[in-house]
């Protein structure tokens, strides 16, 4: 029904501006239609304030009996920081409910909506399902693993360079594009680099908006043998927390001057290809961290890579060619022998920005990432 | 006037259909019209045959008298294959021209469009002109520099490697873009590789197109040491010719049971980094060739970069990441120290072609390419 498409759509467009703000809940959008009009609407702005069901059915009031409520996620039925949502759709005497996905969280996964059908509602499911789906790709990630989502990111030359052989990278893109950087480091939970690149450029990893004060994400460096600098930008934690992923074989007495600097120190085991990142993700996660921007370098992207623990890609593909022999790459690692090893992706989205090109792909399903 | 780039895009069009197939000569269409009714038309189909202008008038007869010429380059002034166009024009009683761009045959550069102006006839210049200069780009670069047109056309993956550390390439991207490529094969005089490829690969480098015979592009090696094997497919002279440029340090007797073969061998100076492409350039131009297709691998492809000699990118991008640290890129050669020393692009084009992506990138204007 084309209609149902149109406020669904509506209400995800107007979930889609809290995207980033709402961590570690989804970005949920709600309208509440009576005769075609809108009579009450509202999203989810972040956690611990109202869901978007309340606030539509707040600006609604009586004008919700018999109308047809459109929210972007299935209802929850379980005592959170709020109460379910269910129970206030039950109680407004809506006649319809057009939902476009289940809530993936296991507290919830379908007994929202058994609730409204048992109360005798009309409920439909899955308008506009993908477009929902991917608006809360982090929310269901997390959910369905207990992982952060992890977002691999990099700029790199035409023929595929992010440094010179001497580490040189300033700069690959141009304005536009690292503008847009710093817009994803504001909805993003979690930066994480190698310390080499801590050494290397000595970065803050802080987010730089002109207009708004923006979001510092916690700084994570993986540091195998705790080389990180005490006198680094990254361990001024006035900006933003940070956060270091260190070998269990690391003294601990070693991580003592970090914490005193109010620096969080995560101890996982060493494996062959570097440390355990399935076990630093699950504590991070643990740790509220509920999604990962990985900014490289070209080891720490390969071990993410090798670890099947890359959910999403943001490529910038500079309009310059470097070349040269030790020229850095995005992904060094271990050397594969033949092309099949490659991981597949698809390209989801590319378009211009600025000089630049940005690419966003995914891992192809059912390759073994 | 919109009638007039109505018309010429027509004409631009129509010519587009001989891209390829025109060398040495330039790509041309023409369209009279009357009372807004195209009383002639035609268009360049392969050197040595008629030129536009005159099927155009063929068709029109008497109807060309005081009707308007569209052309999509200056008719010609001087006497090659076939007379000068522009005394067919003013004979025609045509009473008005419009030329998209001038020609930059030293021979003509203007002269065509004067004896017209000369003659009385109204001449307007510069109509769709981008246009007319991009669709004949190689004759331009040809009439300009005296040297082919250089086309450097990689496959990569996302993460911008042509191969892993032992060379194996197969295959990168996906059947449309490889199909592709063999398009561009045959619409281009040569193929260039390093010798590099022929020992690991054995290609044929040949046009395999699925419905069309195909015009197989002279092969051209570049073999500093002359180091290619007497049985390598290229040197199998039946499907295509084959010519090898390499050092004049090499003994020339070396080079005869090449010669014997039917290879061309041309000896260009040895320079610091590799042979003199420059010079090697001259030749096969003077031997014929307008434009190549250099195909790598990296260490060609940077002797090219390096040598400013790139007039147009073909990339495919393909969705899959390699890893591996001594994967091969798709530009090697000597390490830039900063990222100052990139070359400077601009992305002309974009778009999937199946699963991959392909990008056109020229050099960009006023870089030291």
């Amino acid at each position: 029904m084309e209609k149902d498409q149109y406020f669904m759509k509506l209400a995800l467009e107007m979930s889609a501006s809290a995207k980033g703000k709402t961590n570690p809940n989804p970005i949920v959008g709600a309208v509440i239609v009576k005769d075609g009009v809108i009579v009450g609407s509202g999203i989810h702005r972040k956690a611990g304030e109202p869901h978007a069901e309340v606030h539509a059915f707040k600006m609604a009031g009586s004008h919700a009996e018999g109308a047809t409520l459109y929210v972007t996620l299935e209802p929850c039925s379980h005592y959170g920081k709020t109460p379910p949502c269910a129970n206030l759709v039950k109680d407004s005497k809506v006649s319809r409910v057009v939902v476009a996905t289940t809530d993936p969280n296991p507290e919830v996964a379908g007994r929202g909506i058994q609730l409204l059908r048992n109360a005798g509602i009309e409920v439909e499911v899955g308008v506009l399902e993908e477009e929902a789906k991917k608006l809360n790709e982090r929310f269901i990630h997390n959910m369905t693993t207990g992982l952060p989502f992890v977002i691999s990111k990099f700029a790199m030359t035409l023929d595929g360079k992010i440094a010179t052989h001497n580490g040189h990278s300033k700069w690959i893109t141009s304005e536009s594009a690292r503008k847009e950087v710093h817009q994803l480091r504001n909805e993003i939970d979690g930066i994480l680099v190698g310390v080499g690149t801590v050494i290397a450029d000595n970065p803050a990893l802080t987010t730089r908006l002109p207009e708004t004060q923006g979001k510092n994400p916690t700084r994570i460096i993986l540091d195998t043998n705790l080389r990180t600098p005490i006198d680094s930008q990254v361990l001024q934690t006035v900006a933003a927390k940070t956060i270091i992923v260190t070998s269990d074989e690391v003294d601990m007495e070693r991580a003592k001057p970090f914490e005193a600097k109010g620096v969080k120190i995560i101890f996982v085991s060493k494996e062959t290809n570097g440390l355990d990142l399935y076990a630093a993700l699950r504590e991070l996660y643990r740790l509220g961290i509920t999604d990962i921007l990985v900014e490289g370098g070209g080891a720490v992207n390969a071990s993410f890579l090798n670890a099947g623990l890359i959910d999403k890609y943001y490529i910038y593909i500079a309009p310059k060619v470097l070349g040269g022999k030790d020229s850095i790459t995005p992904f060094t690692g271990p050397n594969p022998d033949t092309m099949i090893a490659a991981k597949h992706l698809y390209f989801d989205d590319f378009q211009k920005l600025g000089e630049d090109i940005r690419i966003i792909a995914y891992p192809k399903q059912g390759d073994e990432k």
